[in-house]
């Protein structure tokens, strides 16, 4: 029989017995803990470096010694000796550090995985629960040295390189492994057009990378060690790209533009209109967002110092509509009754089939949707949020010219969609604008003197503190809107059913072009020269996009049997800027614990990094989306009663205890039906 | 528990007892006997047609009446009266005639599965052994029928269309099948673009076309039965299409044209030559044979009266060179030491992807090569003559300016390859020409008279049987050279070191301007006006062409232990055109029983078109050209040698029993070894 050792790996404090000279990397293995390498074990990538640790360890009765393992190899000292800033850096010395590969095991040792060397690497990703996010690309490397054919063995270059990749990939990965996944290895045809001239110019020593274990999709000649990926979110106005190592998930570049798309209609429904009227819309859309994402493909691989043909994978998101127009499938169905999509499953297609610039085999993954206004981009949350594994009940919402709505736990979820209109966004809003310097982000009106103060974008602190905040306001972005109205509310300058009380003295109060206003800035303090007041409208398009949303989370909580939800997740660019309790107060979002509302930013764009970097979550996320369930409000009979009932601050039939200190003491009268018809 | 009835089967005669009330067709596939249908048993496509046989079977003990099966459905009444004609002309009733589908049993019944209701189908292909071909192409049609989504059930279109023909292909195929494989239906990205229009347009009724069970390729309004594909041989010279019926194997048209490619070199070694001289030769020689493929495929749609778009499948074989070509590959390594391949074995690849206008998603198929200069063609010869199944030792020979050669039998193959020069097809030789209208095609030399005779292609006869032949000579193709050189050896014009007898006393025995000669036509018996001779040149090339071939074959033997092959398999036309006895005179074939010796035509082209109709073949000839063995034959210590002594008629060291009476008393001095540079 074998002799044995006992070995202890930290920091895991994996320990247990291994047979005598197998190497550490091998042992830890079986120990369960996977120590990086890409080298096939040639002591060539460094990706295994441990440490072993030299005494006495009481606390498990055992003594390690470096004399315990083989010797330094020439291999080893060879490539240590080639990074003497590594060993200086650290404060390593050859012996110590070793190549888990190459060091065999000779007796009790205590070994130091150093989290460089880990495998499964993490990412943390905050979120409603701050959580890590395993490194499982879908593109792995390897490095493959092979003897050089000759007359005796004139086998093909695929076949060589296939039998190279074989013996990698089982020293990579385990033997286990292989003989379950890899029997059916293949090679893009675009790869294989210049493999041939690749060995030979690489003298029969290539890094390799394969497509989820499967495919071939890039030879590179020499070492290389990382890869490349891009997480895109394609947002209706804004399209925004994450550059991903692949190996690490470090992002190297974040690189966003305006949709293109918008020049042909503000929002999805125009486009679907564009596309049906005009015989080569959908070819200009779907061209248009193609030369987009080329070009911060381009940008990014800048930023990063990378080529675009390194770029192995894109992983892709958006709203159904979006979706379509990437793909180039007519949209013209998701915008007619019964509203269906071409396709609920993820695609996967050819970087080179849609004219998109990464490495021509490269792989583009489009998340899955689920229904016609719930797009990939819904996925992509549920994703980044992961309600399926909840037990309590979630309500995600994402907030954009259309709302979508995820309710549940992991038991089951629902969801649905409504348009909210652009005034949540600052469009239709008289004085709206987006985010950008000149826009007030905050209001406050003091409810003794009617006076307002605001906060301004590049601007420090309130208006009415500085003298230099004079002459810089342009307009009036989201969530000074919502602020606004709900200040104008607070306040008692609107009354529950949002109509101005005009019996109250203050010149910011008055009649203006349109109806009553209320003026948050005089013509002095803007850069515009006019007054920039908040209108009767303005606080309709507030109420009508507030009712939307807020009747469509109250059907799915109805729906599913609940009162209202343990948590609220605010998901978007909108949900990270408005103030939750302003947001509460005018009844945009359902009664909750304050502390249980969360705003998680691009929780899309997460889902789309987090898909990217880990595969296992792709088969999640479309297996996910196959159970949920989906809501079309106006099939449902109570929503045009709910609706109006909704219009009011905060509501006109629904209790807000965690806000009810905020509203004003006037109350709205509740058989006030016919508001709206003012 | 369920009654049970008797039921048999003609013409298998397969019997057994059924459940109560289960329909013909599925009662037949659990007997094993298959029977087609592609409308999934809606009563819509026919092809499950049966007859049921009235009387008492004394054979069987067995009453069958056609009241102990269900009565005619109103869909069984339609779809007959829709055929009248049908039932004329083949003398059945309805009644008699049933849908197996709709059909159901309840009593003994006696079963007529007629020809066309036959599953797994089958050609018969004329080959060395005659044998049948089972029908099981990778593309196969299903009728879906789908209700329309509606707000109650927005599913997508693809989810929708993919549970609908999973529903059919199950009733078509049998459960059990379905389990283990359709698990993971995809659909091709460009036939997903259009599929929501064809979907509407087609009112949720389709035919889907299916490539290897796993993705939908095609997707067609309404009914649809058939399908199509192409096979090809692209030869160095002639490159040959045939597009075939995939259901039934019908072979629908063949067309041919010359390869392009022949302007940038005659032979392999030319055309990798200029790929390697010319920055762009590669990407011309391409585009050439695509174009030409693009042409062919045109013709033949065009003679068959079909859409080229509606061939989903096209398998293409061809030697290594034609191959890389083909796929874009960069030849060099093909010629250069050490004779390698870019890959072995077969390239499935999107037509698009190489710009073959059949449907954009259909596969294009690519046999394995074998080795640098044993290629595709060469595992399409193998597929088409089986020696791997003989028990028998086959040796398949298909000539052409390079020689493949493969010996063996289910045991062992073994291959290797020759360059025979373009002399054996009529060039190089001085009056050598294609077989075309005007060129002789046989000789015949008279012992004693030294008088030839000759036939010509175009003319019936001899030439000295009719005054006709007058000024219709042209020249000499490659079976009358073979004919020429035996027939001046069998009349001892030349001697068995192939030097001209000068002593004989013949007119047509003369010094002509390069050497000696002998003329077969004079000058008034040609449309060329001048005499055409074959010369002492023309008889060496011969020889040496001829020497390649043998020594080749020699090796394979001596490699293999074997003394001498139990048949021998002549490919391609050269093969079919020569005379078997002759060409065993000269000693281009290893001695053999002269029966044994077969033409089979283009094999190449029959292992493609084997191919395109079975898909259990491809596999087939994938793992049987892996274990082929190669040798290179210049690296035979012994080939120098053995080529000098097969240079002479018939053999210098060999006997020859099977045409020893052919052979003149004149003997060759066995060690005359310095005849070749005379």
């Amino acid at each position: 029989m074998t002799k044995k050792h006992n070995i202890i790996l930290q920091p895991s404090g994996s320990r247990g017995q291994v047979e005598e000279g197998i190497s550490i990397r091998s042992a830890a293995r079986d120990l369960g803990v996977e120590i990086e390498s890409i080298c096939a074990e040639n002591a060539t990538c460094g990706k295994c470096m441990v440490l072993i640790e030299e005494g006495r360890f009481e606390k498990y009765n055992m003594d390690s010694r470096r004399e315990n393992v083989s010797p330094v190899t020439t291999e080893e000292a060879a490539y240590f000796a080639r990074r003497p800033k590594l060993l200086k850096d650290k404060g390593w010395q050859v012996g110590q550090v070793r190549l888990s590969c190459q060091c065999k095991i000779h007796g009790d040792v205590l070994i130091n995985v150093p989290e460089e060397s880990r495998g499964n690497k993490q990412i943390v990703r905050k979120s409603a629960t701050q959580r890590e996010i395993e490194i499982k690309p879908a593109i792995r490397k390897y490095l493959v040295t092979m003897s050089p054919p000759n007359l005796e063995r004139p086998i093909a270059d695929w076949e060589r390189l296939a039998k190279g990749l074989e013996t990698s990939m089982a020293l990579v990965r385990g033997t286990e492994e292989k003989l379950s996944r890899w029997h059916e290895m293949g090679i893009d045809y675009q790869c294989l057009r210049t493999l041939s001239s690749t060995l030979r110019e690489a003298k029969w020593n290539v890094t390799v990378s394969v497509w989820q274990d499967r495919e071939v999709v890039q030879v590179q000649a020499g070492y290389h060690e990382d890869s490349y990926g891009a997480a895109v979110d394609i947002g209706s106005t804004t399209v925004a790209l994450y550059l991903c190592n692949l190996r690490t998930g470090e992002m190297l570049a974040a690189e966003s533009e305006m949709n293109p798309q918008i020049v042909y209609g503000e929002d999805v429904m125009s486009r679907i209109q564009y596309t049906i009227e005009h015989k080569d819309g959908l070819e200009k859309l779907h061209k248009a967002i193609i030369a987009t994402l080329n070009k911060l493909l381009k940008q990014a691989a800048k930023t990063a110092k990378i080529k675009t043909e390194d770029i192995l994978e894109m992983v892709l998101v958006g709203n159904s509509t979006m979706h379509h127009l990437l793909l180039n499938l007519h949209p013209k169905d998701l915008g007619l009754a019964p509203f269906v999509p071409a396709i609920h499953r993820s695609v996967d297609v050819k970087a080179r089939e849609l004219g998109l610039h990464i490495n021509s085999a490269g792989n583009i993954h489009i998340l899955p949707t689920i229904a016609s206004f719930v797009g990939a981009d819904t996925s992509a949350m549920i994703l980044a949020e992961e309600p399926h594994k909840q037990e309590e009940n979630w309500l995600l919402i994402d907030v954009g010219t259309n709302a979508e709505l995820v309710l549940g736990n992991r038991k089951r979820l629902v969801c649905t969609s409504t348009p909210t209109g652009p005034a949540l966004e600052g469009a239709h809003v008289e004085y709206g604008m987006r985010a950008a310097p000149g826009a007030m982000e905050r209001i406050v009106i003091d409810e003794n003197t009617l006076e307002p103060k605001y906060k301004v974008i590049g601007v420090d602190g309130w208006n009415i503190d500085h003298a230099d905040f004079k002459g810089k306001v342009k307009g009036i972005c989201g969530s000074a809107i919502i602020d606004g109205v709900a200040e104008l509310f607070r306040a008692g300058i609107v009354d529950s059913r949002g109509k101005f009380n005009t019996k109250l003295s203050s010149n910011r109060i008055r009649k203006g072009e349109s109806g009553w206003e209320y003026v948050i800035a005089w013509a002095e303090e803007t850069s515009i020269g006019r007054d920039i007041p908040m209108t009767q409208q303005d606080v309709r398009q507030i109420q009508l996009a507030k009712a939307a949303l807020f009747t469509a989370a109250r059907t799915l909580l109805k729906r599913s049997g609940l009162e209202s939800p343990d948590k609220i997740i605010l998901a978007g660019g909108f949900g990270s800027y408005i103030d939750k309790e302003k947001a509460m107060l005018i009844g945009l979002i359902p009664d909750c614990v304050l502390e249980n509302v969360y705003a998680v930013g691009n929780a899309a764009g997460d889902g789309a990094r987090i898909a990217l970097l880990n595969i296992e979550k792709r088969r999640e996320i479309e297996s996910i989306t196959r159970t949920v369930e989906r809501f079309e409000l106006p099939t449902d009979p109570e929503f045009q009663n709910q609706f109006m009932l909704a219009t009011s601050f905060p509501h006109m039939s629904e209790p807000f205890p965690h806000i009810a200190h905020l509203i004003p003491n006037r109350v709205a009268d509740p058989m006030a039906k016919n508001f709206m018809s003012k």
